[in-house]
């Protein structure tokens, strides 16, 4: 069985020693001393080591179980879910005045890590609470918080998301469902919803659907759109729980992983709901959560990818398989480990390089968020709503990368379900797909974030970066490895735009085309910068006499193989998206 | 559930518009008229609709079950299987001394590319026969030949390749199976052998295994290894059937995909076998099967792309969702198919683009492997000995990112397995690991292929390139689009080998560390090198004034997109080559 040991000391290193965020000002953030945030993580560690890890393959194994429409979730489930609720884990970035714990997002996000690294679709029946709980938080009026945060905060109650429908996902101007005003205030929800995770299950005594449905007098499209809390039982006025709603599960689906997760088919037979937020407003409602739902995501998709390298690592070590091509290593065992031959290290460096600089990326991400929601900083705000479909959809694309690779070091073994590299591959699959799939989020990218505030955000990006490369000139030890490959990848980047701005107005085709090139391209660019950064701090530290000095040059090697090996990936992005529009578009449909 | 309908007239172009195999002059291969090809590749085709692909999903959804020693295949499989032998497809391409028909190897291919399509684990049980009978041909006595040969020719009894061990797959030196010489010529194998396709099932009378193990007096390693015959049932004097050999189905494996086939754990308890071929050569005589196994390996890779595209391409223009940027293309529907969306296209021609080239370059392989083998041809031997690695590793790694990409397009319901989008995928998922995992085949074809007879081989592969591009150097029309990026990825090529030339000597490292980027820099020029000629062939049809102008035209852009698109990866893998071991090997073992 696969294990999971947190990383702490890594996130530790991206905290204090790159993002420096116990000095960043903002409020809140004054709390996370290194010593504090140590016994966060070394608490969330444990809690993952030794109740969410072991669930793992039984929730993969067994799965969810509908029978007469009750869904039961894998055994052992309820009790860990009653042990992430007692310890608080379930509150720690919520409101205190409703009950929660009022530490930063980026603080959360670390403990997020650790809780999906160990038990992907576990975490996501408190991961989608969260998400409802902060639709509330940020629309409901101030009876609809007091009557739900609480028990969300506690996970008493969990939350869902209802979007998607069979004939409509991405495209949610075709929905059907409809919302019906009654005399009373609330409204009627008829229609189905599919693929809503963590629908229907028995680990909690309530669940607060969010469902988006069309109520009269919209218009068409999305304009027509409301947001609707719909709970499965109806809240008592005292919060007590009454009668239960006419909202049911129709069924759950077989699916390629995260079989601890029910997918649910969910049918609003006349359910009632009250409206969440503005009439006729609700996709900006649900826009407001998508920054952190996506990074959330692509949190996923590297915490998956995590998890499988760490076990990729146990086994490279272990399994006695070959001699090193420059002599033995293990000259008196049978033959040396794996981890001896070269193409092992390629692989075992692929996935530790952008697993590191993707834990990077997303605590900026987290930490930018902070900064926006605690200190109205509007360009921490435009900064992360550009960089939100890139977290998404290049860490999902490589952390499902990432695992593949850990279950290729495997061999056979790693095939076959027993040794569980098969699950975290399936597992992280979903990443790509859900929350938007990774096409719609390159198209957010190129086709609305690029342009938006009149390009003011892009703008800021490439003269951070600029910033940092010329602060750091005259770094020596810097440049070959970190500055010169990020400077090339950054050019990379401005060329890729510069393309776009000279060709995408006369053919919006030409932006399209290059689109899903181009968020990888910015990807590489945002690891390689954070690369640089996390080399620079580094060398700082043991400049600064760090004792512990095999851990930082362990991470000045890591970068370095990020530069040399990764970073030359943005010139064949760049190369694709300077081709054109032509040679995606020159067939007609029928040719395919 | 997903469909499939064959290629045809794309493998009849590759067959006689690019490899124009009617007049290559090989013995057999007078027979491959046009309208004979044609013939045996349509009703291969119907079979492949409408007899195995739609037992495609059952296979996945009930797999192999294990009931008291006995295995069977889901329902189905035996009736499919009975056709398959009544249709003589299981004969094509075998020695008609044994009942076989003769056809050409290149002709087998294309047609077990459409079995794999349409069933991949299906067909495995006639493919692993005719590995076992192809062993058998080349390395049985008259006797041997005699006594298996006609039955496993028919698949009235199939056969196995036990080689894998649990403490040992790549590294078969290591191997504990043993052979006991017995007075009466034959020996006792006791082992235990794992992962074992096909091992045990109820679709023959009778199993043929091959079995790998050490019988005395061989020495240490891979030099003591011998090949043996073990049948399931012991065969009698007269053919018929006797007695149950002491081999024995100890469990079969819960796998990630190809549930389909039984993956058997075998157990030898002192069976009963007869050396096939040398003694203490049985690595040499495995190894005689390996060009012909790996390039079935890679085809498998392709193949179940191929099906993984053609739902995708359905799926893209049935489903209606959002607008195509440039203006509605379904203005009286409720939204446009996906296939307008330039994002969507980009995910199609990846994948047509791919899945035509290889097919072209297997067929390529296919032939060669005729060539060596009808008129022992050493060049094309040598030749198809260089290419077989890039066959196996570049076209499964590609063929699993191609089902992938297929299962994108579908959104969420490419993730539930009800579309069978997930089950692609995790099918195409172990073409990347067995039969030698890709990375031994990136150490095979830069520790060993590049080397072979002097380099003979890759300087042959060079000059024939080279040849081309100087023959075609005056077609304007054929210049831009293909010979141009051809010469610059053949450039990469070289200076890649030549970067192992000058670095490799002093420190193998240094090549190994790119041997994986070496393998697919080849396999892009290897596709590159087959779209010039697709390219070319279909420029010659158009103007040879041929009827259907559309599917050249097709081509054309199909392969222009490839050149401009994919084959920018080259520069990429050149740079990964060229940053040489250092980054790769820079970490100690315990850093990681």
């Amino acid at each position: 069985m696969p294990s999971y040991i947190a990383p702490t000391k890594d996130m530790q290193f991206v905290l204090h020693d790159v993002l420096k965020v116990t000095e960043t000002g903002v409020p809140g953030y004054d709390e996370l001393e290194r010593d504090f945030t140590e016994a966060v993580l070394d608490a969330a560690g444990k809690v993952s080591t030794e109740v969410l890890a072991p669930l793992n393959t039984v929730g993969d194994q067994v799965g969810c179980v509908m029978d007469n429409g009750v869904v039961r979730t894998p055994e052992g489930f309820k009790a860990a879910f009653a042990a992430m609720k007692d310890g608080g884990w379930t509150a720690l970035d919520c409101d205190p005045e409703y009950g929660g714990q009022g530490m930063p997002y980026v603080l959360a996000t670390a403990v997020g890590e650790m809780f999906v690294s160990a038990n992907m679709a576990f975490n996501m029946y408190q991961g989608l609470t969260h998400g409802a709980y902060s639709a509330i938080h940020a629309h409901g009026t101030a009876e609809q918080k007091q009557t739900y945060l609480p028990k969300m905060v506690s996970c008493d109650w969990t939350g869902t998301m209802n979007l998607t429908e069979p004939h409509c996902g991405t495209d949610l101007g075709m929905m059907r469902t409809k919302a019906e005003p009654q005399d009373d205030g609330s409204y009627k929800i008829t229609g189905q919803k599919i693929f809503i995770s963590a629908g229907e299950h028995d680990l909690a005594d309530n669940i607060i659907h969010l469902v988006l449905a069309k109520a009269p007098g919209g218009g068409e499209g999305t304009k027509g759109i409301s947001l609707f809390i719909v709970p499965k039982v109806l809240v008592n006025d005292d919060g007590s729980l009454g009668a239960r709603n006419a909202v049911s599960c129709g069924k759950i689906e077989e699916k390629m992983g995260i079989h601890g997760n029910s997918t649910c088919v969910m049918n609003y037979d006349g359910a009632t709901g009250w409206l969440l937020g503005d009439l006729h407003k609700g996709m900006r409602a649900m826009f407001t959560m998508m920054n952190e739902a996506r990074l959330g995501v692509g949190l996923q998709g590297y915490a998956v990818g995590e998890a499988a390298y760490q076990n990729a690592v146990i086994y490279a070590k272990d399994r006695l398989q070959g001699r090193a091509v420059t002599g033995a290593e293990n000259p008196s065992g049978p033959a040396d480990p794996l981890i001896v031959h070269p193409d092992i290290r390629r692989m075992l460096m692929d996935q530790k390089s952008f697993l590191e600089g993707a834990r990077a990326f997303t605590f900026w991400g987290a930490h930018l968020i902070d900064c926006s929601r605690r200190s109205d900083d509007a360009a921490a705000e435009g900064m992360v709503s550009l960089i939100t479909p890139v977290l998404k959809g290049f860490l999902t694309d490589k952390g499902f990368e990432t695992a593949i690779t850990a279950q290729q070091v495997y061999g056979g073994h790693g095939y076959i379900e027993e040794w569980g590299m098969s699950q975290f591959a399936r597992d992280a699959r979903i990443a790509m797909i859900y929350e938007g799939a990774n096409g719609i989020q390159a198209l957010d990218l190129v086709g609305r974030k690029l342009a938006q505030d009149g390009g003011k955000h892009v703008m800021a990006f490439f003269e951070m970066v600029k910033t940092f490369l010329k602060e750091n000139e005259g770094d020596a030890a810097l440049k070959e490895g970190f500055l010169d490959p990020l400077k090339a990848a950054s050019k990379d980047l401005q060329s890729a735009a510069m393309f776009f701005m000279q060709n995408g107005m006369k053919n919006p085709n030409a932006a399209l085309a290059g689109s899903y090139d181009f968020m990888h391209l910015f990807g590489h660019v945002c690891l390689g910068f954070m690369w640089a950064r996390m080399g620079k701090a580094a060398m700082a530290a043991l400049e600064g006499g760090a004792s512990d000095t095999a851990f930082y040059e362990t991470k000045i090697a890591t970068g370095r193989y990020y530069m040399a090996r990764q970073l030359p990936m943005t010139a064949t992005h760049l190369a694709r998206i300077q081709s054109g529009a032509d040679p995606v578009m020159a067939l007609p449909a029928e040719a395919f």
